[in-house]
């Protein structure tokens, strides 16, 4: 259908019909099925009438082929005008085939495998009936105690941005309609969700428009650039106003200035949730409220349903929000192909297929090998040597729970184990494998046994963790250290005198104090995902050699949070010779620094950086600068170091922070090679948003680091005129 | 001199004469002295001249009365045109009578006293030859890692502003050229300083508009509403730009829209160091913003004297804007009455008999013993039996250490000990004492000692803190427990089993975790100043019944920072009856609640609160509400009660706080005594700050809240029509 088809059906549908469109509901209010919803909010009795279910437009949480295809055909025997539903889910980091959590997906920097991923899981998805995904998640995260932090790529406004595209290209594909096996992306949660106060889920947020616009704004805006169909509204307060009903950020920002004419749905209940926020006093005016900000669909409560039509009637609002809200859901409809073929991709016989390939599954094995950051390899204990005799110890050592929160339709039971990996792969006999302790508890017998198994060993792997459910969405931690069972384990192995590799899974940068000092090499495992024990059994062999960094920083402690490496220098910075100066920006007993700062990770081979080279001292708005360095891997083994360029924009008419990535280069070495890593740099990369909210860039002096890490950095100097 | 004289004054004055009146150096620089100043920042070479000294319109840190006559003696001497130098210090809780720290003199919800003490700390410094003090400091902070809490009044908008006008009555007085004892005020810092990331000193700031105005600039403002003389610059960003160079801040709110037209101080260095920022390329330009913003003097760095007269000669700054603030200067001298008396108060015989007087330090008794705030007392623990057997125990049992920091010319020495103290008040032989722990170590000895002593006891006092070092400016810390010794001392007391009243010397809110639970009784003592042995060892045994109440809400840990009293409900609150739901607004680690709550603190009796009327169930603009409780003393002691009134707006345009304090009343009260707690409330208590920054209320439902702090109240409903 052409546009002004969809506007001829907008124009037959009554009122009740419209507004019913833009209800979203879960699969258990619908005929043809009796899967329970995946409840994940306070919902009250809904009083939903059946007659708004059968005029619904949406309907989210239920997959499989077959069940889909009964809903859709049930569902469109009753409806007067023949408007299929749309099928939507939280497909996060994978439906069956469970990639890494994207956190560590982030730590890939490699955009093109983040891409193939989303592609898979959108194959999957599409196969099952899926029309939409609720991802990517692209909120910004400075606190690591929010649960949600697994959700997202990490610190940084630019890496978010490239993720935000690549998953969006992954999902979408070129063209919903040529390629059913695409599914429509849903950028959220808009906006800042990721800077919930005191990193508690669902709470406040708070800040200047500013630091809005600035760090936590651009990835929303690099899904638009990528054409995301979808937008979700956060939870949150933005500026004192829940999201849902900011009608500066969804009606002026999103639509207005960013020219988003997609869909924009609420989050779960978040329409109704603005009446306990106290932004509203009932359901009534939680819709108002909510269609003037400019919200299409609403999730799971009844407020639009059960008000609009009066609303509408008595003139509170104009029926034109309701049409151009209708008209946006039709359009994505007709872009999926909906009218044409309501069942779409869904396919039971594709499904058994495709989903769960072993060639989906090799990707995201592929991608588990490349967000292992190794932390620390003191002595080159890492790799395991062949002939080694290794204790494998710990909760993890043979643990299923490594897919992470959001994992869909994926199976714990499905996941490789490390430790089944690790004997796959070792001579037989050189593993020898002990729980040690449990997630959060250790015993006596644990313990002896742990100890036992060590003696026999010339190495300890130590695989600890959190277990999945102490991150994720209502998963935030004040203490951010590994339970102290694990800790204790650690405190006992060390006093088995042999070196200690420790292997960690888990859902957010922690506080490493207790193990990072106990190790002599910490692997940071993330989540890995369904094939996470053979990419964990072979980085830790030396298959694959560890490439993968740090998106967010590692705190000393959770009394240093917020830390991040694109901080401001503050007027009274520390002065790294003289750390007893009291009146300087510090505290008195913690460093400033993280444990481990963005942008960290080490390979098994080293790597040189000289040569930097800048093509002038001076950049103009047509001139860009080149710049260059060389790289050289000193080790023994090939590698891939990606090379980071970061800049300083060193005086602003707003103070800039003291390091920003403007770029990245990931190169390929063998032992004794040199490679030159080559960026170029622009006026336009420098601009930001001064006072007045302008964007733009100021003259005078930049610095240019380039390194492995935002930290450790060779250094030059320009000037932009 | 009436301002037409001034103003001629200002037009004899030359260029340089000018921007050298705009400069404050520390004594140092000037002849008549050799003190070295208190030096506060990274200070750099100042290349001042000699003439620009002999200009220089005001001078810091010097203090004592001869010492001050000879250095404006001396300056005068060589002044052209005869203006009179400023003498400023840092006078903020006492001069050399030192009061409890400001957060201390919070908690005991008496600003009378509040009042009183900064009248006596303006005394002691005028006969000392002082003319301004930079205080008071009414930053509002909810971090307790920040060093400088233990200088703020609290958490609550409303209470800081109490206070904030309070001390500048105090200091100032009704007339500072009728009363020569007082002190100009300087409230400090403009603005939300107290806001700094991660409790960390002087590090950045970001919050909108709208929480800047609702929670932040109040207290400010109430400090101009009570005629303070002058205003400080922060030393962090306001929407990233440094406050001593921020004009919305600066020249649009203070002086535009506040019309304030006293003299704008910057901090210690805080024009120069928008360098360091990244607001100014150099002092120049540093200069070129500070006087744009409207900062009239500069203190410790050479931006203005240097540049400023340049700037004016190639016409990038207005002569305008440096004659405005050299008149706004010589106009505090003015009212100071410097032009006709040059000495003002200064005055070595009375300094000697003023200056911490018997009289002065009776006030700062009083004062401490209002504001030790009892935090548990299980089974009447407390006070202390007239018989019983006492062992005193801990690093703080004799501990001169309790000025706390900002103590100004206070001498530790002379600080009353608490076991001194204590031995005086208990029966000769009763009282056992023994160290314990240092505050940082604690030895096998001491331990030992400690038994020891504990053992010929019926009852442990084991007397616990920070020093002083460790709050104060620059001294946050990211561990907000008690340093492991002393939680080590009161593990090993605790085997004793006897009973324990632990008393806390410290400058914020701690975790308290390893003391709390361990205490039958807390007693937060804080640092009491001069007196606080006395005052301390008087609540301790009775003589008092303490009454204070805490200001800022006792966090769980560090990881639930922040955590204050009138925060948002958030979309999805926690349940309280339903703790084990996953998708609210929690921690799986930890409760949301903070260990102790704003307004909360027992007394040695008991109140019971009923009869709760308000006068109507509607208020309208000019029908206030009366509310009223019966309040009665259902213990055996007389006490005082802070009875505590909040309200909560449910429905806002932006969303409003679970609570705001909007009043209290004490109440005197024999034991079986009842009395009535009277309040009112009207519209305009109602209004704040909405989406568009306009200060108004909206119509709708609103709960009223009584009670002894801000989490046990009784409650009632009104409707605003």
């Amino acid at each position: 259908m052409n546009n002004e088809q969809l506007l001829d059906l907008v124009n037959q549908m009554t009122l009740e019909e419209k507004t019913a469109q833009l209800l979203q509901l879960t699969a258990n209010f619908y005929e043809g099925t009796n899967v329970e919803g995946q409840i994940t909010g306070p919902m009250e009795e809904m009083g939903i009438t059946e007659q708004s279910v059968d005029a619904s437009g949406s309907i989210l949480g239920l997959s499989g082929a077959q069940a889909i295809i009964d809903v859709q055909q049930a569902y469109l025997k009753k409806s007067r005008l023949g408007i299929p539903l749309l099928f939507m889910a939280d497909v996060v980091h994978g439906f069956k085939t469970i990639f890494p959590i994207p956190l560590a997906i982030g730590c890939s920097w490699d955009t093109e495998l983040a891409e193939k991923s989303a592609e898979i899981a959108a194959r999957e998805s599409a196969v099952s009936g899926l029309h939409v995904t609720f991802a990517p998640m692209v909120d910004l995260v400075r606190d690591p105690r929010w649960g949600r932090v697994m959700e997202t790529t990490g610190e940084d406004p630019y890496l978010n941005s490239l993720f935000s595209a690549a998953f969006v290209r992954g999902y979408q594909g070129d063209s919903l309609k040529d390629e059913p096996d695409r599914l429509a992306a849903c950028v959220k949660h808009f906006a800042a969700y990721g800077a919930a106060e005191g990193g508690r889920d669902y709470n406040t947020v708070d800040m200047s428009e500013r630091n809005l616009r600035e760090y936590y704004l651009p990835a929303y805006k690099a899904a638009l650039d990528a054409g995301v169909e979808m937008v979700m509204a956060s939870f949150n307060t933005v500026e004192g106003i829940p999201a849902s009903g900011n009608e500066k950020l969804m009606r002026d920002i999103l639509r207005d200035e960013w020219g988003f004419d997609g869909v924009l749905i609420s989050d779960w209940a978040s329409i109704r949730e603005m009446i306990a926020h106290g932004a509203a006093e009932d359901d009534r005016e939680a819709a108002y409220r909510a269609i003037r900000a400019g919200v299409d669909i609403e999730m799971m409560t009844p407020c639009y349903v059960h008000h609009l039509p009066e609303l509408i009637k008595n003139g509170e609002v104009e029926e034109k929000l309701i049409d151009e809200a209708v008209l946006r859901i039709l359009q994505l409809k007709e872009k999926l192909g909906l009218f044409e073929n309501p069942l779409r991709a869904a396919d039971p016989e594709r499904e058994r297929e495709i989903v769960f390939s072993k060639e989906h599954r090799q990707v995201s094995y592929e991608l588990a090998t490349k967000s292992a950051v190794l932390l620390k390899n003191d002595n080159h204990v890492l790799p395991l040597k062949p002939e080694a005799n290794v204790a494998l110890i710990g909760p993890f050592a043979q643990s299923e729970d490594i897919l992470g929160w959001w994992s869909c339709e994926g199976v714990k039971e499905d996941a490789v184990k490390l430790g089944t990996a690790l004997q796959e792969r070792i001579t037989a006999g050189k593993v020898h494998m002990a729980q040690g302790s449990n997630v959060h508890t250790i015993t006596a017998e644990q313990i002896a046994e742990a100890l036992e198994v060590a003696s026999k060993a010339d190495l300890i792997v130590l695989a600890l963790g959190e277990d999945s459910e102490m991150s994720g969405e209502g998963g935030s931690r004040t203490d951010i250290r590994l339970p102290a069972a694990q800790l204790e384990l650690i405190k006992q192995l060390k006093a088995a005198g042999k070196p200690i590799a420790s292997v960690i899974f888990n859902g957010r940068p922690l506080d490493l104090h207790g193990v990072f000092e106990e190790s002599d090499a910490v692997l940071e495992a993330w989540f890995p995902g369904s094939e996470g024990g053979a990419a964990i059994a072979d980085v830790l062999t030396g298959v694959v050699n560890p490439s993968a960094r740090l998106t967010m920083s590692f705190p000393q402690s959770v009394g240093q949070i917020p830390v991040y490496y694109n901080h401001f220098n503050t007027g009274r910075p520390l002065n790294p010779q003289k750390t007893e100066e009291r009146y300087v920006s510090k505290y008195i007993d913690s460093p400033n620094d993280p444990l481990l700062p963005f942008g960290f990770g080490l390979s098994y081979t080293s790597f040189e950086y000289d040569d930097m080279e800048v093509s002038s001292h001076e950049m103009t708005a047509d001139q860009p600068l080149t710049i260059q360095v060389r790289v050289t891997n000193a080790g023994e083994r090939a590698g891939v170091e990606t090379v980071q360029l970061y800049v300083r924009d060193v005086t602003g008419e707003v103070v800039r922070p003291m390091r920003e990535l403007k770029g990245y280069v990931k190169l390929s070495l063998a032992p004794g090679e040199s490679g030159t890593a080559t960026f170029t740099l622009n006026e336009e990369q420098l601009r930001y948003h001064h006072s007045d909210l302008s964007h733009r860039s100021d003259k005078g002096t930049f610095h240019i680091f380039v390194g492995p890490n935002s930290r450790d950095t060779l250094e030059s100097t320009f000037k932009l005129v």
